[in-house]
């Protein structure tokens, strides 16, 4: 048996809020988290996550969450708050602002709510890839700090200089070191797609995420019974159209059920 | 020629908002795009895109919309309040809230921006599907009012007493009487999808959209080129998940290009 540390997860240090009052708190931004500008959208996304899980009016597990990334994210404090807007029996609705000086820079509403036994479904199934064990670790550049807090094993389209026909991706992924899967860190792997444009132009162009919205499937039982295995991601855009494209993703746990989608709009130039 | 008259669109006089103050307005249900249980979303989504259009600080045309319906709107009067909530130089972000007696029944944020010319590119491509021409109108029941507002011509997955394996639908849609496409009707048009657990089930149950996110591609030029033509819309859903489904659809113009997708939450029990 080995002896219990104090050290908590990186993924852990980088949520971490102060409470000001109920809803109100003051975070910081993670070096080990950053993105090639700013923070890692996913990690903004799991905070909000959390801030609302520390509310104390807080009802049930994440349903719903759409996430508006409104202006850049200066290395930091910030401030969270988060307000339930209604409750209603079964379900709750918040919604969130960060900002940074007195000045928005990210929007959210969210969706949390109880689940209950009913018909159930599953109707979508994952893509046939090999196995993580059967695929090499990798496919993102070293300067991208978050990306190193993931295992990453790429089925098809890794970053590379070449232009693909389409912008289709499906990797394993989770955190490393590994950490039982929350619905923080669920979230934070729903925006770990990079922009699709980069795969269609096999280069990197100017391109930002300004809003994802992920819908939940995953409940507790779902995420004990995933806990620190690989996640299967799929991700591909529909359109590239005058400065704005979309991407949809999927999210799979080892034992092929769908735990979360996430779909955002992306700015990008060429 | 025929005489102007001063007759509007059904779809205009439910639109209508009184304006308090900049981004303040009063609005009233319409008997004729009621559901099954309150008005139609699709109405409610449209009125808040209308509540930006209206604002005099509103920067360009609708990127995404994300609505949530927090609670049951009643018919007649209810105030909403659209707030521009960070104005970049290309885009402008919203928080919407509609309520009544005091009581917020819908929230919603919005991203609004300009676009630019840039390299561009269609991925995905509509489905094969008969002409509009060549398949019956129909496909909903005549309780539904808001329906009778929509010339639906369904290509697969008309509502019908027979379980589905899957809950794939097609149609074709456009307003009756015919209007000009605009942002307002497109946003409409994107709830059009009945519950995807009718198809599955075979028999009605209780269902209701908790939050729906809209992402536009249509620019004005699209949609001046789309003008009254039948749209082809789409819809599946992932996963049915202890009382929550996905439903996610996609609207292609005439001319096959992608205009907008929608992506919900829908409550459900059986």
């Amino acid at each position: 048996m080995t002896e219990s540390t104090t050290t908590t997860h990186p993924f852990d240090d980088a949520l971490e809020l102060e409470r000001l009052s109920a809803g109100s708190y003051v975070g910081r931004t993670s070096a080990a988290y950053n993105n090639m500008v700013g923070p890692f959208g996913g990690l903004t996304a799991a905070t909000l996550v959390r801030a609302v899980q520390l509310h104390p009016e807080r009802l049930g597990d994440p349903i719903s969450l759409t996430i508006n990334f409104a202006g850049p994210v200066a290395e930091g404090e910030f401030e969270v708050v988060a307000r339930p807007v209604r409750t209603n029996r079964s379900n709750q609705h918040w919604y969130l602002e960060l900002s940074q000086n007195g000045e928005i820079v990210t929007t959210a509403t969210a969706l949390f709510g109880t689940r209950r036994r009913t018909w159930d479904d599953d109707e979508a199934s994952p893509p046939a890839v090999p196995s993580p064990t059967d695929l090499d670790a990798g496919g993102f550049p070293e300067f991208i700090a978050w990306a190193r807090n993931y295992d990453m094993r790429f089925a098809s389209g890794q970053l590379s200089e070449t232009e693909s026909p389409n912008s289709a991706t499906a990797l394993w992924i989770r955190d490393t070191p590994p950490r039982p899967l929350d619905f923080a860190s669920l979230t934070s792997m729903c925006d770990a797609f990079y922009p699709r444009v980069f795969q269609r132009r096999g280069k990197y162009v100017p391109a930002g995420t300004v809003t994802m919205t992920i819908h939940y499937f995953a409940t507790a039982d779902d995420l004990a019974t995933q806990s620190e295995d690989f996640l299967l991601g799929t991700a591909q855009a529909r359109r590239f159209h005058r400065g704005y494209f979309d991407q949809s993703a999927e999210l799979w746990g080892t034992d092929g059920v769908l735990l979360a989608t996430s779909h955002q709009v992306v700015y990008y130039k060429d």
